[in-house]
């Protein structure tokens, strides 16, 4: 059998523990290509690089293994990698990660971690993005290996749904193992955001943004339930954002 | 009655044509308070400034009305509106553009005309993003003004369903006038990239993503359908990515 092509992304950069992990989980797997930014690129979103140049760079970060780095957002990564690097072959699967810090419920709207796995299942390549629920840029990724090659093994043997990105999170490391794997609902929250206002040398205010996660959902079907309890959560996102609820109700109420 | 309070942003930032004439829309419906951009953030997608620090300028662009000039995304502007800015009130709408350019279809997720509009959504405000399909800095919007007031006064007066907002996408000026309005779906299409690759003065190559819409869509109750026959496209827009068809198919196929 041939070998699955796999493209492998991040958003908190090329030179992150994260990504580096994430090769190393499947690098035995399948042949893999590296196209990742060039300098963090967290909380961007599906962001892309419209009205400026983009820079790719060969990179020796990995040994064996074809990598890029990119000066763009994690989905122009996968544009670059599909349209550009890659374009005569065909693309298996796309991974993202492993992202230091959680993606989960509402998270997965401002990660450019997910933003490169929907890139990946817009272009009709299964795609799955991980992310460790650990911001600590040295965090232990030990007890996340396993599932990472499971969930990988398990999308490479049976595929995905078509145009389906998978939002994996994955509980920081605890003293009890974790539980297993669960099949979520993307949690109903918001963040609160509380923005810390500073004064510069030259007298003028700036801000930081600091947000507090508002936990809507008493469910227990949802990725924050799932974290919370010391299980693997899975997300199987789609990106058309058509509320089919809403166009009835509108239908129906107003006068246009 | 009490005026409503009406926040305006947009991504073309606070300098563009758009958002000069959405401004004039609105001024007579509510009290009106703009936070934008302070350069342009096209194709910013839900990107936020995580990293970062953010400023936030009293602007003089716009007489009477209390405008802010931010150095932040399209989110960050509505994130500061309503927790810093306003966090003593209540804004009733929130409303974003107008655009230079389409968001319809696919590109609902790259816009940060709309992830402002879904910021709105997520914090429990009514919200629309309305762009012109018209790429020109000095567009022509006098034919879209009476189909923005009518869909704002709609909203105004009847509100949206929870957590919803409004993608409207309003055609470029033609001969002949606009048909009407249309609630629609999100059509299915993808960006097909090219990359136009130049070499810099010092010998390295550098990219300009240049992208071709590629429409997969046969249906005629979608918004790439209405604007290419001429009318204003609504599409109700909600930000649960979850696939509850996939979560089905997935948990019956996997071994998990």
């Amino acid at each position: 059998m041939k070998k699955p092509l796999i493209l492998v992304t991040n958003d908190d950069g090329i030179t992150s523990k994260g990504i580096s992990e994430l090769v190393s989980a499947v690098k035995y797997l399948g042949e893999v290509v590296v196209v990742a930014p060039d300098s963090p690129q967290s909380g961007m979103g599906h962001a892309i690089t419209v009205g400026d140049t983009l820079r790719l760079k060969r990179s020796i970060l990995f040994k064996e293994i074809v990598a890029y780095e990119c000066s763009g957002t994690p989905a122009d990564c996968v544009k670059l990698a599909k349209h550009e690097i890659l374009k005569d072959r065909t693309i298996d699967l796309v991974v993202s990660g492993v992202n230091h810090g959680s993606n989960t419920s509402i998270s997965v709207l401002y990660s450019g971690t997910m933003s490169a796995a929907i890139e990946g299942a817009i272009e009709g390549t299964p795609a799955i993005g991980f992310s460790l629920c650990d911001y600590n840029h040295k965090a232990d990724f030990t007890h996340a290996v396993p599932f990472i090659k499971k969930i990988i093994n398990e999308v490479l043997a049976k595929g995905l749904p078509k145009h389906i990105a998978l939002n994996v999170n994955i509980p920081a490391v605890q003293q009890s193992p974790i539980k297993g794997i669960k099949l979520c609902r993307q949690a109903n929250t918001r963040w609160q955001e509380d923005f810390d206002i500073r004064v510069d040398p030259y007298g003028r205010n700036y801000y930081w943004m600091v947000g507090n996660l508002i936990n809507n959902d008493s469910g227990e079907d949802n990725d924050e339930w799932a974290i919370a309890n010391n299980y693997v959560s899975i997300v199987p996102c789609h990106y058309d954002l058509t509320s089919y609820a809403a166009l009835k109700s509108i239908a129906t109420d107003w006068d246009i």
